[in-house]
């Protein structure tokens, strides 16, 4: 893929948008649905899920918003569009069962936000977006599954709606690694950086904390 | 106000919008915390959620969507934004609590979709507008509290999301009289129709079911 | 209706929000279909456009982000949606034609933003909430018309999209006082802050320029 | 990717959608600032271009609704937010500039809509979805530049908003091979039907022209 960034920033793409100064961690759909191999539609994310819970603690030791979607659907899936002609196996997703839970590795805390989406972007049919601007978070970064779904979807809508989007390479996963790499690539090259764990967990460290 | 509706008429306001062809009823914040008087936020809406009632039963008969909106907010408000600085009695809006909880009366059902928003809109932050559009819902029946809060946000998105808006007079209440009637009069001039229940049952009434 | 804000404020509305630390400007449809009398949709906002040209040059000065609305259809109106059916008098807002241009006296300027609009809100199918957040603004002072359409509905969605909702009473118009002075009250009630103008432009006045 | 196919569709993804009953056409960004190749962004999508056409032919020969979009900025980019941060080369695109024009082998019509986006996707910011509500469209037909980028995030957007979402494979190009195709795998497996030109123009001459 060396040649193709090349291509791009020689035609002006995949520049570096940088951290701004009050970020949000994001934590995209790591619920045991997905997190739990025996599910259906599980798989072993542990290395990202363990990455995704040292970005939580840097987070929350500076006092930094935390955030984390789930999906769920009503009984018999009125809230599901067409989407779910798409992708049938969203039928695992129902209110009221365990599997909607986020991953206990990551078990939100009080104060911190668990949107329910019923599409791709955390962006789509939440107030993800109006919560981060109330908080004047200026930088979003992205932990989550899967790199080449929510995550892709997040972190265009993250660019979009005008966030410094920070994508930690170690703290996403898919079920499949062509199209991780392919959306990673697509992600650097167009709408955010991504960047190695440390380099984030270095960044929450640097913050000032507020008084 | 007949004086103003007719100045409204002259300029080119306050046509009639008319019924579409697929309606879906929308019961907007008819919960406990504000149909309950004993609760802080709660007032005496029992004539408004009998209507209601008639409305939902006219609308199950004919297998016509139904959706509920609820307000509830994470612990310390984080997803509150600025409208909690504005509007501090939202504190008394909490998940897991039984006050968010829709009003009995109106009991939703296995495969009616209960959306819980942040704001005044029933369209901000929640997946509604898709979910009608991929219903094929041309036509949003719209009853609940408050007429001049979030009665009022969501007609005026219903019309900017596409749809035929129809706000049933005796189904819809306030606080204060002044500022109800003042927003059925702009709702009307702007942006939907405001029809008795009557017509609305008809309506409902008169639809060919689709097998 | 000073009684009404009694209520009001003793059921936890109608709160001070206050003014943030970065603010932006916002002139909504101050277009000549509108402030000019001559024009079938326009009335005289002499004074109010004269308030709005005091707003514009103090935010100016203090190199605060401006931007404006104005609204604009394709031939045939395809893009007018049920809008048009319930308001016809959208029929006189067509690209290409010179009404549409902001009025001369409040003059957009190379760097300020116009954004053109289909509905009500200013938020509604433009990139302005997108654009505030990427600029890092969180305050929003509305000035335009009317009072009771599009200055409410943008009102309602600047507060929605987690902004300090600021509205400068002499720099909104209506073109009945009724709705005028209902829609001031419903915005103070529970969205943003009405305030005179001279309060706005000692706001502006007192802030910090960055360099 | 037949194998990573068959693992997706084993796992309940990449099912049809299918066509609906009243679709609409979306170009999106064939501009001539990305379709003639002496522009800095240009590239040749002499074949692409040449697909769309056709599609654009049939569409209007059913009064199909159609929709172009291009990207335009503000003087110094005040409305391009973070995204021309990670893309500089957004600078090419201008207010007021040729480039910005659809390309003239597509030339819009009287009664399509040309929607002016800032970001990647054709829905964000734009009045799009709403207008295809208003129109009772439920299926969205895709053409246009590029898979990775633009087309992607409007096929997202599109499946998100309610809409069978179709991308005619002929009629979409990328600058890249690799991303084209892997894009490609993504929204077939996820958000939409990938079919080929002539299965498209099957379907809308298909179509019972209403009258």
């Amino acid at each position: 893929m060396t040649e193709q960034r090349t291509f791009y920033q020689q035609r002006g793409f995949a520049q570096r948008v940088g951290f701004g100064n009050r970020p949000a961690v994001l934590i995209v759909d790591f619920i045991k649905a997905f997190t739990d191999p025996a599910c259906p539609l599980g798989a072993d994310f542990s290395p990202q899920v363990a990455a995704a819970a040292q970005l939580l603690e840097a987070a929350r030791k500076q006092r930094v918003p935390v955030h984390f979607t789930t999906v769920a659907y009503e009984e018999g899936f009125p809230d599901a569009g067409v989407f779910i002609k798409k992708v049938p196996s969203l039928a695992h997703l129902k209110y009221g069962t365990p599997e909607i839970a986020v991953d206990e590795r990551l078990q939100p805390q009080a104060g911190e936000c668990v949107w329910v989406k019923k599409y791709a972007s955390s962006f789509f049919g939440t107030a993800l977006a109006a919560t981060l601007t109330a908080a004047r978070c200026d930088t979003l970064l992205i932990a989550g599954c899967t790199t080449s779904g929510c995550v892709r979807a997040t972190a265009v809508d993250s660019c979009q709606n005008g966030f410094h989007t920070i994508v930690v390479a170690e703290a996403v996963g898919d079920r499949a690694e062509g199209p991780h790499q392919a959306n990673l690539f697509d992600i650097d090259a167009k709408y955010g950086d991504v960047v190695a764990l440390v380099e984030a967990l270095e960044y929450l460290k640097g913050l000032r904390t507020e008084d």
